[in-house]
């Protein structure tokens, strides 16, 4: 049967989440309810890279799933985009070998989380990038940044709810935060994330900004493994599942 | 009584439009709710610069209350940002003599109108910019829009449904169409608009680019003072009342 890759992209603020759930609007539910209205109602299962949380936005979030129609990618993405929602979108489609994974074959994943640094709200992005009004010392973030590249157990930076089984050590290739203007721009390139990571992360980072924490702490807290001295959870509205490298 | 003017923001995707209507969700009535707090359940009438309708946002809407309580003009922005909703926004407060007033001192308005020309939807700005994936000349839309620029008989470009009393002789200061990359940004500054004047004369300027209608054509349009023959009503979520001038 062949293999269909899709990248996708979700508005996340009015969906629970990307994982199926009765009763509840989520990302694969409307994925698979448009691929049932395609197959005359017979059920197709979508696999994701991996799930993400309520309110939390993809750019480039990729899934896949197989059917027996012969479509060609170009006639998906158009036949996926008629009935998806408004915040759901195809931005393109593959025929893939059969092996393909969109979760197995992961190689890297990048996140992006951007926040507002000033005193007002902006009311038409509060959906769409955490507002967070105390000054920041952006050169102690970057400088935080740095400790986190590389291997290391991230226990310390995982939630305390994460259910993973096996270890707590992930590769970061790239750990930066730039600053345009009143914004900021964290991307998170790694081989894999834990649960809630990347809003740790973040948090932690902030107060570093803050300075409520050196930079060189970050050391400390990679090697203390332990989840209550880490900074808050930073709000899901920031994140974004920006690209799956496979 | 003190008088109160405030600069406000807001996002109308989840508004009814500005004007309060019963059981229906609106600007004013969020504003009114939130000043009956204030007033320990004495009800404040608001008066703003002219509605908007249900979609249509707000970057500088400008309102008046008057009210028995004596608190600073920082006091008033941070009292009604407490309790107003989150898409919701007091930008200023300015206690302003008594003359003052919101709707009949306006000397020019300003709406701006955001257009997305490219063929991808962005399903994040899917309520902020109007998706418009027709290739556009944009050289014909800046000539057209010098032919509105002064003062006509805009009739043509008002909705069917206007009930304005008096004439719909109206003033442009100025009219003008900036293309930022696949952005277009339509700027109307005058001393007063029609009902749905804006959308008409975007929905007609898009024509002029599509090459539907000559930059020209705008002269006969006006003189032909007739609806049924100028552009479509473009949508409203690409509309933002600007900035009131007193």
């Amino acid at each position: 049967m062949p293999k269909v890759k899709c990248t996708i992209a979700y508005d996340g603020s009015h969906f629970f989440g990307y994982q199926i759930q009765p009763d509840k609007r989520t990302v694969q539910g409307e994925l698979e309810s448009a691929l049932q209205k395609i197959h005359k109602k017979n059920s197709i299962r979508v696999h994701a890279s991996g799930r993400t949380d309520t309110g939390v936005h993809a750019k480039g979030q990729t899934i896949h799933f197989e059917s027996d129609l012969k479509l060609s990618s170009e006639s998906w993405t158009r036949a996926l985009n008629a009935l998806l929602p408004d915040d759901l979108y195809v931005h393109q489609s593959e025929i893939v070998p059969d092996q393909f994974h969109a979760r197995f074959d992961v190689v890297e994943k990048e996140y992006r989380y951007f926040v507002l640094n000033r005193e007002e709200r902006d009311i038409f992005r509060r959906k769409y990038i955490y507002h967070y009004p105390y000054s920041l010392d952006i050169e102690k973030i970057e400088r935080a940044c740095k400790y986190l590249i590389g291997t290391h157990d991230f226990t310390t930076f995982s939630s305390a709810r994460a259910t993973v089984k096996g270890d707590k050590i992930r590769t970061l290739f790239e750990v930066s935060c730039r600053s345009h203007g009143e914004e900021l721009e964290f991307v998170f390139r790694g081989s894999g994330f834990l649960y809630n990571m990347v809003r740790i992360l973040v948090g932690t980072l902030l107060s570093v900004g803050q300075g409520k924490i050196e930079p060189n702490d970050i050391i400390t807290l990679l090697e203390a493994k332990d989840r209550s001295i880490a900074g808050k959870t930073a709000p899901a509205e920031g994140l974004y599942l920006w690209r799956v490298g496979y």
